[in-house]
């Protein structure tokens, strides 16, 4: 039932492999060890929660650049176009619907159609 | 819009007192410094999720009892009666419906009413 999230992350082998460790009501806590940078895309329908557990997130928004830290979080508004990136690997926390694809409104072969429990 | 976790907890001079730090659709992300016996309650409408950012938190279940130490994470189930408790300082990120009263279904003085954004 208690979750420890620097375990959960010791059992995930590969990068961009998107894993759930909970779920509160519709909403899912996933995991994602990550080094590349992500395409521009939107959610039309919800808000998403990045939490950086280990590393360094950076996140373009068409007017902005984020940094993330560990430690940090922010929460990326529904609809806004948004692109992840991270030259070094980077261990986040996502918070978000869980029937929330990925790539949101732009689709393509990034898209994670393996979610699975860890 | 990015959230330093730490830097809101040295924000908040005293214990016991739920600070808004961030909100995801309909839900909030709250801080609180705990160092008490909380009482027995439950949220008949929601599953609530704690995360421990630094110390030790205690949560007894009518059949078990939870120890959820930093770096770590549950889930309570709605309807579950719970006992949150720590005899050290403990902080806590609690994630929950924007609407939740953290006495739940119990009510009584320890209810907090005085919810505000740090």
């Amino acid at each position: 039932m208690v979750v420890n999230i620097n375990e959960k992350f010791r059992k995930i082998d590969s990068l961009h492999s998107y894993k759930i460790i909970a779920r509160m009501n519709a909403y899912y806590f996933k995991l994602v060890r990550m080094k590349r940078e992500f395409i521009w895309h939107r959610h039309p329908d919800t808000d998403e929660v990045f939490m950086v557990i280990d590393g360094n997130l950076q996140i373009d928004l068409r007017d902005e650049r984020l940094q993330i830290r560990k430690g940090e979080m922010v929460v990326i508004p529904r609809g806004v176009e948004h692109k992840p990136s991270c030259t070094q690997e980077c261990r986040i926390l996502l918070i978000e619907p869980a029937d929330t694809v990925n790539t949101g409104d732009a689709g393509g072969e990034l898209t994670d159609h393996a979610l699975e429990w860890i």
